[in-house]
């Protein structure tokens, strides 16, 4: 279960580029595996279509199972909202014996605060608001209880084309416990090609572009913006 | 500022390794910077004790406005408790004109994850136990509130020599909300040398060897042990 970071080549580990050149098979979403077609080079590739997550791993599990060694790729870190655990799951549940190994890499939201500057300083809540997965009331009572208590809050899967209401209904949440003052980034292919940054504020943020890619990372009250940087104090006396 | 992750060599990013490489001079904790020392090689290296960080922003900042490449080096990810946030807090109040790059390592929270199997999978809070910045009701609240909204809670720096309660009083305030059977994962010095892992229960996680460098993981609701994984479902119906 390999990690390939935010996307661009050099924030890649070398633990994950040998592994990659070390497997046989390549399994993995098709737009993740084009991020690192060079390296895998003239390797089987398995690219399936999104969400066929379950499917990607059970192909994953046929081919180690056959005695080859396989690298499933997860964009950002495997352990985050990524192919680890699922992989782990089926392992669980089919009680398979396999040698495993879990890559990490640097997460999205850490690569988007590097990008904002450092809105991460301080404790921090990361929030996925698909519903596809988990019931809305649970999602919703934790953007409650992090804006409540003041975290950094950090939201992956903000919306998608069938999914426009979520991120409207978390802004008014969280509004009603942070400032409409409170600084907000919103980064969309963090040190990908495309990269986009925006830092707006908690009451424009719903105006802004922002699709499935995007990650928001909404300030704590400590955060301010200082240039074209988002910062949160970590509470020494500068 | 530079990320070298959580120690280990091949889990640094190429992007890290070539900061390095073209610095002229190195600021760190000294720990820090031993781990990285073969790749710094002659350069000056300025190593500062622990708790001296605003000492060390200082030195890092004086030397680049003397026209020197400089990296400043924090383990993990510099944006998570680390000196991204120190630097920019220093910048920000004087006003002074820099050209600056963030680069973001591996964080020590997702080092952890990826030891343990694959915790991280849903919603989690990431929260630094040490009250010396930071008021304890702010923590506690942080803390309650996690455990109220079922997040997987990541604690760093949980103890040390001075500081002895707090775990106790976070473990107590936890068990008020997750059952004492939740899985818990303690990891200290992920993928270094001295590696220590740890996976036990709520109900015994005071009675394990924990210090300032170990990482602690709470499960949520669906967390599970199975062989030596802890593992966090996504929600998919495997």
């Amino acid at each position: 279960m390999v990690g390939i970071g935010p996307g661009a080549r050099n924030e890649i580990s070398q633990r994950a580029l040998d592994a990659l050149k070390n497997s046989e098979t390549i399994v993995g979403y098709k737009l993740y595996v084009d991020l690192v077609k060079d390296i895998i080079g003239t390797k089987q590739v398995i690219a399936t279509a999104m969400r066929k997550e379950i499917e990607r791993v059970e192909i994953a599990i046929q081919e180690a199972l056959s005695g080859k060694t396989v690298s499933i790729i997860s964009s950002g870190d495997p352990g985050v909202y990524g192919m680890a655990g699922l992989v782990l799951e089926v392992i669980a549940q089919k009680n398979i014996e396999l040698s495993l190994e879990i890559i990490s890499g640097i997460p999205a939201a850490n690569a988007a605060a590097a990008v904002l500057g450092a809105p991460l300083m301080h404790d921090y809540a990361v929030i996925s608001l698909s519903d596809l997965l988990t019931p809305w009331e649970t999602i919703e009572k934790r953007v409650k209880c992090a804006a409540e208590a003041d975290y950094v809050i950090v939201l992956y899967n903000p919306k998608s084309a069938q999914r426009e209401w979520q991120i409207e209904k978390t802004a008014h949440i969280i509004r009603q416990h942070k400032p409409p003052t409170t600084p907000v980034g919103i980064v969309k292919d963090a040190s990908r090609e495309n990269e986009s940054v925006i830092i707006t504020t908690l009451d424009k943020m719903i105006s802004c572009p922002i699709d499935m890619t995007t990650v928001i990372i909404i300030g704590n009250s400590t955060t301010f913006r200082y240039r074209n940087y988002m910062i949160t104090k970590r509470g020494y006396h500068v």
